[in-house]
């Protein structure tokens, strides 16, 4: 068995970690790179890395046909910006092609949510009712029949594998849970601005955005409230770190009861993923660094009491790249056809 | 005029920042270092890059004799590790020295916390409470007639600076302040250990200590609780960046009125600060790059409501070398000697 | 087919990525981690990012009994420190394993030489004239039938590579090499140093060492040697640069006929490297970060005319934890054990 | 007495540095900011650290007229971009100011070889003989009475320093200097590109530009020529360090005479730079982190013999924001009016 895989929109971070992850797959081949850019790129010019890891005839992006992509991959994976995947996804299922979309454009899903948050009207209503929302270890059963996979934010990653159990066993408070997260630059891709231009960034750590406004936080929040089966609300605050990859959420809560034990704690986190092959219940505290270049989530979980108060603080770390993009969408893959959940992700 | 320096444990970060600042300090001078290990270090060969810049004769420490001391320089910077501070003050006050603490160990006023903090007895409870807290913003009246003076340490500093207007104004629930800090790697000194080791931190990112139990929080909640006038309860989660220097906080309250305006906030900060050298209420976000070189601690806060929560966040960025440390020590050597508050720290 | 390797000391970078590298190998599989430390390390406890990858009973590490080894085990590698590991390769080889050695130990073909440079006698005089040179681009057809590989320097790897073609083909002069190399820090080891210590290294770049005593310039020069038929003389110069991983060389030459073409200098670079799949001869210039996390050694040569002087600079960059060492030492399995050579390396 | 200060071209780093460095002056005063922008930039929103530091009135830039700028400034630094500075040079020369200009624009005395270098007739050939290269150790005595200074660049201070006297004292070579260059990226200036992206250039390191070809090497020919008094050819290889600030130039040369002995070097240099306050000749091998923040140019040397070849060796460090630009233009208004040349540089 073999799948054929094609990439719409390679150029960016998420391209490129796709590209990387399907050289060491068992089974899969890449076999089709498309753009919708007038001047088609080579992906090799674009990344020096990929220099004799795709062959010629892939390399050079062809357009965007679905028909023509159709005849040659099984999946397209969509690492195009958001807006622009839901203009081709549709005539890429129609093709019959399975997809799964690196881009935001079918996680939420409420089309309104979708306008407030990202600024303009979904165009792809008749589609995004079937996507399905790929988080395997939280909706492993949805994804295997589906055609279309939503794959995850890197930041809602993050946060709903580490609150999604203590929510599910009510062992925390749904209106009140601050995520304080770090990402490295990769999060923000390839594009030019001031603030990612290495002298400004190197050696420097701030919080960035809107707060209280990340795009992310109303996916978070529809993840944690399916869950939790009630209204659950966070405020998401966002900072960058002066390292490529990794991101790290320290995720502040408080308990129901006040009597609960940390135990309590670890135990909802450890039935969760027992033995799922890439969320590891710690018992030390995450490190990017143990996690960037692995499809795994790190996550521990501490109850602290201070004289009256108690807090429950959960960490939890992953490579954005890999867990928190093309990893998970290569897994999402394996899914979807039948492999190993693992392979090609070690 | 001009005014006669000593440091005593000059081996350390805080002693070469000393060092640095004194070279371009218009009135003080470096005479005399002084060192408490058996072979006394020779500081232009423990910092290469002091070479030209101490004379001969005071770049070889001498042993820490009191009364030599005393005749050479007219005030001491301690920069010795915490429980070591406390056994040479005493002799240095006796020979008249005005002496400047960058150790922990006269910022607690609590003898009993010091020592459940510390984890050893308070041996020298007679000057204990003649110590003055050196936070000039907060407390610069009782500095500028103080024998010794306590260098508030830096997650304390970063801390007091950003909370204590909002505090004050009775803006803020004292109960459940939630402190998310990052350091950068100076924070922890120059022992060498496997997570200093540069190919770990590199690149990394991650909490570190027992979460809770930093020795920081009780001297972040004794400074606040006065500031308050009622005891105040923090949670403060300290993390480690891949960068030498910078403190950044978000800390996260909850505000005592649901309809406050954000410029209320801002007004209190305002109001605190407004003619202070070193504190910059700014607009934007915070940022450790646009602190570190500096003796400016940079604040700002956000109101940031969610559907029906409303959360109060304030972010606060200094130079833990400068501001949360030397820089500061610098300060209030400079309102000790009836000096412009600022000389030497621009 | 399956090859079941033994690590012998893999609490080292370079077991780590053995390991990280066995993880992903289609038929190799890691069954023996051995160690000669009084307490036996864990692995994962060790390196907290193998969590999950290594099965509790192998990842304890036990003794170093060449019989047991034997019996769970076809080939060991030896990531033992220099002067450790022939200590015990004999009785490895004698119980029957194929031994790849990691250390420096069966580098230099001349036990006198070795002496010289590593400062003590060399201990297996019986195995060192049988260890062949682990260098495939080199070297191929001595490795397959080899009992014993010695795993080639890092620093040596990434210039022989480069030097070797124009040697060969005569086209530089043999005794005026100049080699610029600057390394990242994973090449020290985890050996905990002042000058490794995070808030040192980072942000700083120097040479390091005795200038011209490197230890990896006797090897350099052994190999080019041997490719030219003739004595080569190199002067080799490291330097440190604050990033985990990768190595650059700039390799200065004369040319032996000022008349050259720099289209010479690529054909012989290109001729040597046709179809090998992990040299990339590049018309831009090598960077490190194109050749981290990869078994790739990218090189590229430039003809420089400056009025009357005439140089020849080649540019060579590597991986030093993969290709430069652990990734290589795979390489150097998969022909030992008759699998495509490039097998798990992607 | 005071010096008033006016900067020209404010915007870029060198206009950074020089305002940081302006900040602790004794008694140069910054009055003046001008800029050819159409929409006139504020300082401070340019660079966020220095809100505060900067008065308002002077904070927003004005227009480039040079008889405002003459009535209230004594001296215009130009931090414009080549080919802009000698457009605006002969105006404010005319108005009466004292010029120092950071660009490339008058270092080169040659006209002809200027267009050759920068691609562009040179534009002010009246004052181009005026201008005095602005490199107090080399050229004091001529920097005194100038009108106009041509401040030098980064990379040529670092070798001139190191090489001159040895060439002085006919020591090495003239005809085969190979330097091996690494520069921070703050070198390259604000510009935004895709080698300067964060995530590209984090953790790389590479050779860059046209090998051979770098503007920087025409200037460094041209002082060494000077002070070797004949014609000397260098090859200049620069390499790009994932830091901010830092030059580290490695530069290799032959010795005149082969039986000529490490200390004759070391006696050529020491008393070259005996007495001078930013020249540091030392013992151990420099390194940027000791240098970055001051004005110091590290400079040392070796011999090295291997087998019947042999090898000089030196190695200089600077800071390129620093020493390499806004430091030596400050050195060189202090000696323009007559200041202590060290006065605000430590």
């Amino acid at each position: 068995m073999s799948i054929r895989v094609a990439i719409v929109g390679p150029t960016g971070y998420t391209g490129l970690f796709l590209i990387r992850l399907l050289l060491r797959h068992p089974v899969a081949k890449l076999t089709y790179l498309a753009s919708h850019r007038q001047e088609l790129p080579n992906i090799v010019q674009e990344f020096p890395r990929l220099l004799g890891c795709v062959p010629d005839e892939v390399a050079t992006c062809r357009p965007i046909d679905a028909q023509a992509i159709a005849r040659e991959a099984d999946v397209a994976f969509l690492a195009l910006p958001h807006r622009v995947a839901m203009a081709y996804a549709p005539r890429l299922l129609d093709a019959g092609l399975r997809v799964i979309d690196l881009s935001a454009d079918y996680r939420l899903d409420d089309a309104a949510l979708y306008e407030a948050t990202y600024g303009q009207p979904h165009t792809d209503t008749a589609n995004l009712p079937k996507a399905v929302y790929g988080l395997p270890e939280l909706f492993r059963d949805d994804i295997a029949g589906a055609k279309l996979v939503a794959n995850p934010g890197c930041y809602p990653t993050t946060a709903a594998l580490a609150v999604s159990p203590l929510l599910k066993h009510g062992l925390v408070v749904p209106q009140r849970i601050v995520i304080n997260a770090a990402s490295g630059a990769s999060g923000a891709g390839r594009s030019l601005s001031p603030h990612m231009h290495f002298a400004e960034l190197n050696q420097s750590f701030s919080p960035y955005g809107q707060i209280g406004g990340h795009r992310h936080q109303p996916e978070i929040e529809q993840t944690l409230s399916v869950i939790a089966d009630q209204d659950v609300q966070t405020l998401f605050v966002p900072h960058l770190l002066p390292v490529d990859r990794g991101i790290l959420e320290t995720i502040y809560m408080e308990p129901c009861d006040p009597e609960i034990a940390e135990d309590d704690l670890f135990d909802a986190l450890e039935e969760a993923y027992d033995g799922e092959p890439f969320v590891r219940v710690r018992n030390d505290l995450p490190n990017i660094k143990s996690v960037v270049d692995t499809n795994f989530c790190d996550i521990t979980v501490r109850l602290v009491r201070n004289r009256n108060a108690c807090h429950v603080v959960a960490f939890s770390a992953l490579d954005n790249m890999i867990k928190g993009a093309s990893g998970q969408a290569i897994q999402n893959m394996n899914i979807l056809f039948g492999q190993d959940e693992a392979a090609g992700l070690f």
